[in-house]
């Protein structure tokens, strides 16, 4: 490991979303860490000073660092599950970030507020969007030996599944069901053994 | 260099927008490579060909690659623009992501079709998001020597700078104006020889 450091704080709101992929990656690490849950009610006392006015974030010796994706990646570099060259770390790179646009779209629809605009989206994410893109992902795990990238468990494997909480979440269905590839990828993320034990001591949410 | 490919093809529309960084890479690792910019009207023969039907795309040695942020991060990587550690990296890939997020909101409102929901969306960009942003982006820069992240030249510079066009031929004005540290680092990215011939010899467009 490289440029560990000795404490670990992360800040979010009581649900998984863009914090469990964090959550995930220092479980796996087992690099113990604060899992601080804000209340809504603190949230505004809290924004200010949050960089960008936003969560998670993530303090390393009291510094803090934001951005969900820029920490995740450097939380596999510190338990190795980056990939093994400039190539292999672009592979996963460019599936993290289609995993991101996916997790956006769906989010697009769980804060859209008017009515008729998010019956719309839901029709559009049911029909076209999760379609689209988990057919694409099923594919790639099966191309990549049952991983999303580079034919091994990477980054990109926990970023996926620890994801798939929220999206679930927010569309009160198991996305993946039909997905055979992703539902094997998913039991073997889970069954990671420091994985298995923070589903079960995890506070329940949501998403 | 490492890794380097033998032949870059780059696939996008004959705008700048999300392709402008991966051509400043390229243009300032002084890498060759054919800028293939589609019609609009080739677009739905081409969308099918494309990972996630997205572009841009980059081949190298014929390889499809996607995603904007993770090849010009790659190509940061042949170009020597990354940072010389882990943390570093982590602090070039945060602002780089927030560069996105800001980028993206740009483009919410570019792709909005409804009238009244548009005039909202300019408000709150005019009024809110574009200052909350820039102010941040203006004082990390002042308090990193000039640049975006760790105190010296890397990708995340030439990132913005790069989709500035995209921001401003957007919103038909220069929003960086009234943000001197961010004027001044535009125009030290833009005095950089190859980028400097690159602005003379690139296509125009409207963003």
């Amino acid at each position: 490991m490289s440029n560990e450091s000795n404490s670990y704080k992360l800040t979010y709101f009581p649900i998984k979303a863009l914090a469990e992929p964090i959550r995930f990656l220092l479980k796996y690490g087992e690099i113990e860490f604060e899992d601080f849950r804000l209340d809504v009610a603190q949230w505004p006392n809290v924004k200010d000073k949050m960089p960008f006015g936003q969560v998670p974030v993530l303090e390393m010796d009291g510094k803090m660092v934001h951005q969900s994706v820029a920490i995740s990646r450097y939380l596999a570099k510190l338990t190795n599950l980056t990939g093994n060259n400039d190539l292999e770390n672009l592979e996963i790179d460019a599936i993290v970030d289609t995993i991101t646009d996916f997790r956006s779209k769906i989010a697009v629809f769980n804060t859209e507020k008017d009515d008729t605009r998010k019956e719309v989206l839901k029709d559009n994410l049911t029909k076209e969007t999760i379609p689209y893109y988990l057919t694409r992902f099923d594919s790639i795990t099966a191309a990549n030996d049952g991983y999303l990238a580079i034919g091994r468990l990477t980054w990109a494997d926990l970023y996926f599944v620890s994801l798939l909480d929220y999206c679930n979440g927010v569309l009160k269905k198991d996305i993946i069901a039909e997905y055979s590839n992703l539902v094997k990828l998913r039991e073997k993320v889970l069954a990671i053994p420091s994985i298995k034990q923070w589903l079960l001591e995890r506070p329940d949410s949501e998403y």
